[in-house]
């Protein structure tokens, strides 16, 4: 472990990684921070190259573990003090503990969906803690990628990594399509096209019938505004989770949770 | 419309209003603050009283049939300036429209759960923007009821309050029960007691035994700890949401999503 200390806590490494808590350098430099236990954990784990590892002297402590990962992949390890922990969280209860590593988004038309069984798009959403929320669903219900068209909030935000909870290193992640070319993308890939968006088929009903056996891509709208009209009028189908109380609405993460996990109870079913 | 106008902005009823962003004071004077349109809105069409309406000249301008419904229920609307909105909220962009209310959520033991078909109980949950999101979830679903119990935070925090976007106001709410007693009282009833947790029975594989037709009370866990260990063994069966990718979890809001619409599908299906 080498590192300025706290009491000099400015060197060209630390400089750099500090200005990757803005997007406009995460996107010139293609690198972001990885922070929290977790994060770094997985980021050691991927295949990604971390570049360097800055942790404050509670954290090394904390996870003697993750510094010997990091000494063991020949990964630079620098002592910060708290303040300047801070400087590197985007997050309000920074942890002490954060990787550079090079981004882990692929520009579209990657990743190419031809092989997949099921893929999420976020449509524009803006909110970096639903995309990461929706990143980790998107995982955990087994599906082979998720992509954020243009407009999206990045995949590699601070509040993102941190909701993802390590799984921005577990699919394949694209950004940057248009709506409709990625609409256009799936269906030409041979998946079917569902728009989540109230008013549309019930879910359930599309369940019974079948429909959710084949490959799928849904699409998940702006947490403000839903989904455009165009891309609902150019989706195979609109389907709506089922509204049984007096909610207006799910918000995109656990709407999102029950669409994903119907295709893949469907898709593994009989 | 009356008000001090943003020259004079301190008036007793805005001094009482501002105190009831501490739990302490909501929980001795048995009222809170829904801010923002949606959450104004579900106030005023709810049996609770609504005390008073605060709300910035902008706000009154965007959402004018909230203040003629205020004055229509004879609740007095007190126009603020934008600085002092910031004192009556707890998220980080105050919309402008707060009302005072009375406390909606009930002590334990009720609701009374004897004729419930869904119940969902947080086990000490602490963040309040998952608590919201389950509350909302738990109503779109169609749950009876939602319980906290002992130890978790208090649903009427303004982050809760927004997370639940209206559905803190549209089921019963029932705040500090022991959780084992919580437990009892759920059995005793009749509703089968399951506990969402890893390591349990796969979500599907109870699904597809007939498990989930039947009255059901949930208990979801902590975001830290998930749920206790007494507690998974006085739950009639611990329930696993499947993970099919790499993801270690869900989180709770999300996991909630789907258990919740599991049971709601089986309850209705058949």
């Amino acid at each position: 472990v080498t590192g300025p200390g706290p009491s000099s806590p400015r060197t060209p490494r630390l400089t750099a990684a500090r200005r990757l808590v803005r997007r406009s350098q995460r996107d010139r430099l293609d690198r972001f921070l990885a922070e929290g236990p977790q994060a770094v954990r997985e980021a050691l784990n991927a295949d990604t190259a971390v570049h360097d590892l800055f942790v404050t002297a509670t954290a090394a402590a904390r996870y003697p573990e993750l510094i010997t990962a990091a000494q063991l992949d020949g990964v630079p390890t620098h002592v910060i003090a708290e303040s300047v922990a801070a400087d590197l969280s985007e997050t309000v209860t920074p942890q002490g503990i954060v990787a550079v590593c090079d981004s882990v988004a692929v520009d579209w038309p990657a990743p190419d969906p031809a092989a997949m069984r099921l893929v999420a798009v976020l449509m524009q959403v803006r909110d970096p803690g639903n995309t990461g929320t929706v990143i980790r669903v998107a995982d955990a219900a087994g599906a082979d990628a998720v992509v954020l068209t243009a407009g999206s909030v990045d995949p590699h935000n601070g509040k993102a990594v941190r909701a993802s909870a390590g799984s921005l290193f577990h699919l394949p992640i694209g950004t940057g399509g248009d709506p409709l070319a990625v609409v256009e993308q799936m269906r030409s890939a041979g998946l079917r096209v569902l728009a989540a968006d109230a008013g549309g088929t019930d879910l359930d009903r599309l369940t019974d019938a079948g429909g959710l056996t084949g490959p799928t891509a849904w699409l998940f709208g702006n947490e403000a505004h839903g989904l455009d009209r165009a891309i609902s009028a150019a989706a195979d189908e609109v389907v709506a989770v089922p509204i049984h109380g007096r909610a207006e609405s799910l918000n995109l993460a656990t709407a999102a949770a029950v669409c994903l996990y119907a295709s893949a109870r469907a898709q593994r079913a009989g």
